[in-house]
């Protein structure tokens, strides 16, 4: 089934403990596109200056992304700039140039409009709410956000989350949206506000799935060497609908299993700037991944033992 | 298989967002054996002060716990006060008073020095060492420890470490003790030094099992409401250990199912002050949450799908 992204295009420069990367490809739409392509494929709604190299925008159409979405206007690309601590725990915004992302303004071609799996990249939930208008009856709806929006667009972000399936955030954004630090809650109440399901990010510690009934947690690839955190969400996303996608099914089991390729996509992502790594793997990669996932949380409780005193 | 902990017993005073309460039961051989004893017999030397409430640990011979071990030496019982944060997630100490812990000298009763499982709670490494010469032939030997040995008795703990099977660290130990900031790469440097195994604990997020081959995590249980963190680690200790001594079974399958346990414990500990969870729960609870982890990490890769491009 078609998935639809929708988000930033950007050029991203990032300074790790282990190098420098300038001007590479970045944003939420590039990071979810990279990844959920190697499950499915992809339309893209996004926007780029008129310096924006074309052979980044052509490696994702050799991977079977429908780009008739991407909007080249005259003038600057989306520039970000950032630097990590030694540990890439933290990192620090040197820089953010909007260029044409400012103006963005997301037309949703007529061939995209009957998507029925939609990623809504973390841009202005005014922007989110009008790509909504714009398509029919998608079968579920995800959702990020950040910070900045739950500050300063609270209104009109609490009424995207009436309109979406899935919010995709992380634990800091959680917290700060429900006022509740214990995360669970947090949880509850971001479902009592309108998805049905929600994805709570915790970087390397993993990501959670809560729906009303249950929780179900993976935790992240136990990497002994993590490169660039850039777009790990992003890429977690991209998994998560790239699977919905393909299967084109949203039970819970199915979702479980999403949850598996999402956080597979966020550890391919930080093992090399921007979305290099992307370009090394194919479906081989990936199930091997999914795979060791499964090996990292095994275990079988011995009806005798769980039930002796 | 028997079960010998040594450690601390003390009396923990501790304010919460939730409450404060003075004199509890605390101590890293208490909150172990409590838990564990849930789950086989424990075996447990310390020392308390002429003022330790003799019902403490009557309420734990009831449990099947050996008591001979613990000394009752003139003088006040180890005191420890805490305060922690809003979200539960930073401690502050606000008085330490060793009284008659600060002359501790662990002395094995004959009838515990064939132990086959032993658990060295957080004490110093050099009294450690003391222990494991009074044990015969022990099946497997865990060590707990902490920042102030880790920097303090650097080289009597790495002799410690020589002597045992698995080491149990929270991260920020991990990091502390291998000069690495990466878990992974920390736990790696650990196995280096000496254990065949260690566990890492990270608190709200879970623990981690690392041997040289494979990683085991499990989170941590999902619980909205969570009322004193004290303890915990010592309780996933005599969950973790409890299990291993009722089956008397280290393979790696085994070690998985203890993790789990230990992680129940964990959860447990934290839903009341001091052990007073382990007073109101049995067997029954105890496989109850065995169960719940299984379904919190439960996923099945559809062959068909993980294998597909």
């Amino acid at each position: 089934m078609s998935l639809l992204v929708v988000g930033s295009i950007a050029l991203d420069s990032v300074e790790t403990p282990f190098g420098t990367k300038v001007d590479a490809i970045g944003g939420s739409a590039m990071f979810c596109s990279y990844a959920a392509s190697l499950l499915h494929g992809v339309q893209v709604v996004g926007v780029v200056g008129d310096d924006y190299p074309p052979e980044a925008l052509e490696r994702l159409a050799k991977r079977g992304v429908d780009l008739q979405g991407v909007e080249r206007k005259q003038g600057e690309s989306f520039r970000w700039k950032g630097k990590y601590s030694y540990d890439l725990q933290n990192r620090e915004t040197l820089e953010t140039r909007l260029g044409v992302f400012a103006e963005f303004e997301p037309r949703i071609p007529d061939a995209f409009s009957d998507a029925k799996y939609v990623f809504l990249g973390n841009i202005d939930p005014a922007l989110q709410l009008r790509v909504l208008d714009q398509v029919d009856h998608p079968t579920l709806v995800a959702c990020d956000t950040m910070n900045y929006w739950i500050h300063g667009q609270r209104e009109t972000l609490l009424e995207v989350m009436q309109r979406i399936d899935v919010l995709l955030v992380n634990d800091a954004e959680a917290r700060e949206l429900s006022g509740d630090w214990n995360v669970y809650r947090a949880a509850r109440w971001i479902l009592s506000h309108g998805p049905r399901l929600v994805v709570i990010k915790q970087g390397v510690y993993g990501a959670v799935l809560v729906n009303r009934e249950r929780v179900f947690y993976i935790p992240a690839f136990p990497l002994e060497d993590v490169f660039d955190p850039t777009g790990a969400g992003d890429a977690f996303a991209g998994g998560f609908m790239g699977h919905l996608a393909r299967t084109d099914d949203t039970d819970e089991e199915n979702l479980r299993r999403a949850m598996v390729f999402g956080a597979a996509m966020g550890s391919f992502a930080v093992e090399r700037f921007s979305t290099d790594r992307f370009d090394e793997i194919g479906p081989a990669e990936v199930t091997g991944r999914v795979r060791e996932f499964a090996e990292l949380v095994r275990f079988e409780i011995q009806p005798e033992v769980a039930s002796s005193g």
